[in-house]
């Protein structure tokens, strides 16, 4: 396994590659990636996994600096996972002058995750086309725990032409379903333990609608209001037509549950499809 | 020569080139274009002249609907070009759904033809993008006439990390000086015999600058009151750095000077590196 910080140098490693399988991650690595390096795995023979925390995605007040950064133990992880390079630049070498050109997206990045940080999937898609530019993949790799930005991504490949095909893959879950995040680990031994109600509350949701409710409304409002009553602090429980992400009409079919919500300093994301 | 319309056969018969060399056009071809692809041949083995008339780069009261449409011309002079393929997408093709990724660009984009025509270069920048990801060329060709269409280019491509060559082209000038431009049959007698008074004008501010002129202000005043007492009207006729195509201070080395102006309802560009 090479770790490779330079793009020429990269260009040159990867130059000789017939089909790539690309995972672009911001390090700190859990069960999660490594789902999406297996997945890698069997979609090619080069799986190259970039490691990059994109400050374009950060607002201001958000934890860009203690965002955890574990290069070592992430390197250690990957080269037991038949990962053939590592990218890993520094900000000068993605950002040598302030990033001006960016992405313009359409209304589906100001809703959900968009509407609580705006700008956010501006920096994730400015920073996957440059990735996409640089490394020039057959197949990338996404999660649908990021369930709108695996959508927008999806959406930039079509409408930028990209000649990238992207792929999703399910949600990994601790025990109590929690899905992995690198942000787990602001959580402290009880938050921890109060987390998994995320989940359990999606899951309430799934199981109404999977049973006939319809009324979106209510059950998005019940659920905030149990999870407040926990402690959490909701950003958004949402329900979805799977398809477009705009907000589902009790007709729609294909829908995808989505939650936000803070336990304390910490921000939780996740998702389900019905 | 081979005609392609559809993205994926394009595709197809790229996929076995080492080497793209790629001129976007708008069809229409003059003696301009045609230099362009003479560079490209001198470049690649494989040279593709895209011909698509971009909408997102006319204002709404621009001349999308009146710009001279010549296909069958067009294809008869590529095809005494040593061009491999010209590729000639429908609107269906290129924006089968409303284009709602756009490029977000710089302050520059928003000087000289920004200011004039907003939303220009945007519209630009995002198509060539969405060009060089479907047909992924070595390198591409554009010529200096388009001066800050060129610098925008150049700068995307360092700022998306594009695997892309950006070569300029000087531009081709009628015997009179005027600047081979598809708007130039647009022009009736009278108007076709003034149109050189625009080149002149720049090329006296280029002599006046090399002889040690500094007055920048005054040299694009005095220009412009030239060209106003002829029946013209003038956008801009404006001293720019050539680096960063900032407005030039009088200790700047590296000058370009830049105007626009029109003919009763034709509009001129030009340039001049001084």
């Amino acid at each position: 396994m090479k770790i490779i910080t330079d793009i020429s140098e990269l260009r040159e490693n990867l130059s000789q590659e017939q089909k790539i399988a690309f995972v672009p991650t911001m390090g700190n690595l859990h069960s999660g990636h490594l789902a999406l390096i297996d997945q890698a795995n069997q979609l090619a023979d080069c799986v190259i996994v970039s490691i990059f925390v994109n400050r374009l995605q950060f607002l201001p007040h958000e934890d860009f600096n203690r965002y955890p950064r574990t290069f070592e133990e992430d390197c250690n992880a990957l080269s037991a996972q038949n990962v053939k390079i590592v990218f890993a630049p520094d900000e000068k070498i993605l950002f040598p002058t302030p990033q001006e050109f960016l992405l313009a997206l359409p209304p589906v990045a100001d809703i959900l995750e968009g509407k609580f940080r705006p700008g956010f999937f501006r920096g994730v898609a400015t920073i996957v086309l440059k990735l996409f530019n640089i490394i020039q993949p057959e197949f990338a790799i996404f999660g649908k725990k990021d369930y709108q930005q695996l959508h927008i991504v999806r959406k930039m490949v079509q409408q930028l032409n990209l000649p990238v095909e992207i792929i999703a893959n399910e949600t990994v879950r601790a025990a109590d379903g929690l899905a992995l995040s690198s942000r787990n680990q602001y959580l402290d031994e009880a938050q921890r333990s109060e987390a998994c109600r995320l989940y359990q509350t999606l899951l309430r949701i799934k199981q109404k609608i999977n049973s006939g409710s319809k009324n979106f409304q209510t059950l998005q409002e019940s659920a905030i209001s149990n999870l407040e009553q926990h402690g959490w602090k909701v950003d958004y429980i949402s329900i979805h037509q799977r398809s477009t992400l705009l907000f589902a009409q009790a007709s729609d079919q294909d829908l995808v549950v989505l939650g936000a919500a803070w336990l304390n300093n910490t921000r939780l994301i996740d998702n389900l499809e019905i």
